[in-house]
């Protein structure tokens, strides 16, 4: 029996407003599973302090141990608790895509983009502890990311949500897009 | 003296729709600079059949040979001979678009954006000799690209054009950021 869920991922670059169309998400329904969160909780479990750099050293492990989607199996057990309308926040690659495709029958794949000049301001301002605080440190936090293929993952998303305007702008684009693809879903049930 | 030229670069996957804005930037007034007619060139050079397969062999071999930007490189001539307003079409990596920046002081990056399942309909539509005719022969084609790193360059754009409408809606909103573009650039000399 195909899963009934609506289950929607979402991709993006550092700073370039995922967390803004997850809030959406909540606002309207929708399950929200952290990828991030799954590999803090992993963290946890093997007693390591959940700072930003034995994070992305965790993943690299978990990666070469489990291959390139672990971190999407990881939320497995999540998206089962979740209810009909789910969103999967911070994909960083399509294999982990297609790791809830396998699973779940289908999954909407949404690209949040901010361009690089507009995301570090961003970062910047925002000041979190592990956010970077100059330019080298900002594309070397990209390259990261970029290493794991989540270019990849953008390119070959189904929705693109631009990013440039105000945290307002974006909501609104997030609400439209979630609205439509809830109704799309209703409409093929 | 930094370069006095606009530089624009355009990247997007196959059948996103580049080549809509290269006629649009053309009846702006810029030079338009096809990275694909620069292998072209170099394959008649080496007494090859520019087909498809050939050519994609051919960017290969050149890369292996001499560096991932070498497809950049072959365009220099071409940008060198153009006016202040340039459009470099078909940028397969962020490889290429540091070239250009190192060469020119300035590129601004704009990607080209539709989902797997808009352009595929459309390059099926389109029917090049080259066009994938099954879902399978576009997937290829797209990881070739993948490949090469074009999804870190779309990441990394400074600007996206989302392609789901019409064409003649693409091509307003690329006149549109052409426009400002130049304008900006006006703006600073």
């Amino acid at each position: 029996m195909p899963d009934k869920r609506l289950l929607v991922c979402v991709v993006g670059m550092p700073g370039s407003g995922k967390s803004l169309v997850a809030e959406v998400a909540r606002e309207l329904g929708f399950d929200v599973v952290v990828m991030g969160d799954a590999v803090r909780r992993e963290a946890r479990r093997r007693g390591l302090e959940p700072t930003g750099e034995n994070l992305r050293r965790l993943m690299k492990i978990l990666r070469a141990e489990r291959g390139p989607a672990v971190v999407a199996e990881l939320c497995f057990p999540l998206v089962d608790a979740s209810g009909p309308l789910v969103l999967v926040d911070g994909i960083r690659s399509l294999d982990e895509v297609e790791a809830f495709r396998r699973r779940y029958g289908r999954a909407v794949l949404v690209a949040v983009h901010a361009s690089p000049r507009t995301r570090f301001e961003r970062l910047r301002a925002r000041g979190r502890r592990d956010d970077p605080r100059s330019w080298e440190e900002f594309r070397e936090r990209d390259e990261v990311e970029l290493q794991v293929g989540i270019g990849t993952a953008i390119a070959m998303a189904d929705h693109v949500l631009v990013n440039e305007g105000t945290p307002e702008e974006l909501k609104r684009a997030a609400r439209q897009l979630l609205t439509k693809l809830v109704a799309g879903e209703a409409g093929r049930a």
